[in-house]
């Protein structure tokens, strides 16, 4: 399975760049393993054009596919493709209405620069009812939280700094009070002179020992004119005592059964 | 909009790996150009763990959503959790069975190398009722190539090198030949000196022009105490002539319009 924690959360990266190849989606790889850090099961990331329709379908996806946690990036400044907001209204068809609160944070960091507030600014203070705003200690457009049910939601913008510095400051304390107090414990390894069809039974082997670990293999190419494959051990679990011990078991026994196949292997951390 | 193109095309990518943010998911990128290239509109991507029922979910959700192509990457080796074609065949309630052709194409693999078959490597050659194997020139695994309906659905390996070779040799040429005569053009431009949103009503001007033209703005951050704003503008169409000189008309306008802003401004090519 290869994902740890409890409670599933969903991410959604929203930017027609993303689809055009203009940018690599950064943004998941860094939400998804701060998620997985926390307890957190990224059971999927829904990546969506700037484009309202395609937003308000990936928020309601999300919630329909049982997350419990959906954070999304991008689309939240000031230009008129900035829509994930709108968006995240037409989803559940919530009102959009100007938010006070964002209006005055929004107003303060034009002010700080000497700009005046124009409807390209005010614009980003206006929040789906219910939700509130989330400061933004290095842009200007505010982040969104909104609890639906049992979902909270956080939208963060598309610029990593930004996004980065909000889930630090202002999500990630939220995630980790309510979250479940699940541990994740990771090791390495590489093989050398192996090929991936033959490590597969070895793999599925040492997977018996408990449905807490997982190993992923990851063929590496053959540069060498030898096959290498770089193993991925991972446990999650409520002590993590409990994880070190079996994934050191899980490694000991992998070097036990590799070596057999005359394989060189190298621990990676 | 900003996306070219005319048929949908969406990208399923498969892999815990890219969930838990072990990996940065570079193939959506990659494949994305190549599809925005070729004229196909990249409508969306969906990420999943490697979990059969969400593979399942994952090509079922692109068909219901409109794809004319679905490009996957990931799961296609001989481990336990390479599980895409199994995910094929559930989503549409294929037979799964052994593929002569496959089986020729994993054999020859193998034998060139010196090893004999065995049941993980057999697993590769196991299809959904209906698909053709794709030859893989770097690796082992075949690619899957399945019509449904009116939609063509390839499968590719996670590993880059792999995904990139069978895109180049056999799925481009297929998209090529039933693809859309569009063209996509796009230029950049750097700007300095005007924030984001005193840019976002002069780009809404601009983009009045044509429905072809689109233009995407991503603030680059205000390291010298100044904002910093990189402009995309893209056009697609069938004349790549009338393409050019749109593209060529909208940037003399935003050189007029941010010039008025005090703006300096870079062409990025």
């Amino acid at each position: 399975m290869g994902l740890a924690g409890g409670f599933d959360a969903w991410i959604v990266t929203v930017g027609s760049e993303l689809l055009i190849g203009r940018v690599v989606n950064t943004n998941l790889a860094w939400l998804g393993a701060r998620l997985t850090l926390l307890g957190y099961k990224v059971r999927g990331c829904l990546v969506v054009p700037d484009i309202l329709d395609d937003i308000a379908w990936a928020f309601k996806t999300a919630l329909s596919r049982g997350a419990r946690v959906v954070i999304s990036s991008g689309g939240l400044g000031p230009t008129f493709d900035d829509k994930t907001v709108e968006g995240l209204a037409k989803a559940f068809s919530l009102k959009l209405a100007l938010n006070e609160e964002a209006l005055k944070l929004v107003r303060k960091k034009y002010e700080e620069k000497g700009y005046s507030l124009t409807e390209s600014r005010v614009k980003m203070a206006i929040l789906p009812e219910g939700s509130s705003p989330i400061p933004n200690p290095v842009g200007t457009a505010p982040g969104v939280r909104l609890k639906l049910g049992e979902t909270l939601m956080f939208l963060l913008p598309g610029v990593p700094a930004e996004m980065k510095a909000m889930f630090s400051k202002y999500v990630e304390p939220e995630l980790k009070r309510i979250g479940p107090q699940i541990f994740f414990v990771e090791r390495s390894m590489r093989v050398y002179g192996v090929p991936e069809s033959e490590a597969a039974p070895i793999i599925k082997r040492v997977l018996k020992i408990s449905d807490n670990l997982y190993i992923k293999s990851h063929p590496k190419g053959s540069e060498l004119g030898e096959p290498v494959l770089e193993l991925h051990i991972t446990a999650s679990g409520k002590s993590r005592e409990l994880l070190e011990e079996l994934v050191g078991k899980a490694i000991n026994m992998l070097l036990e059964l590799l070596s057999e196949k005359e394989a060189r292997i190298e621990i990676l951390k």
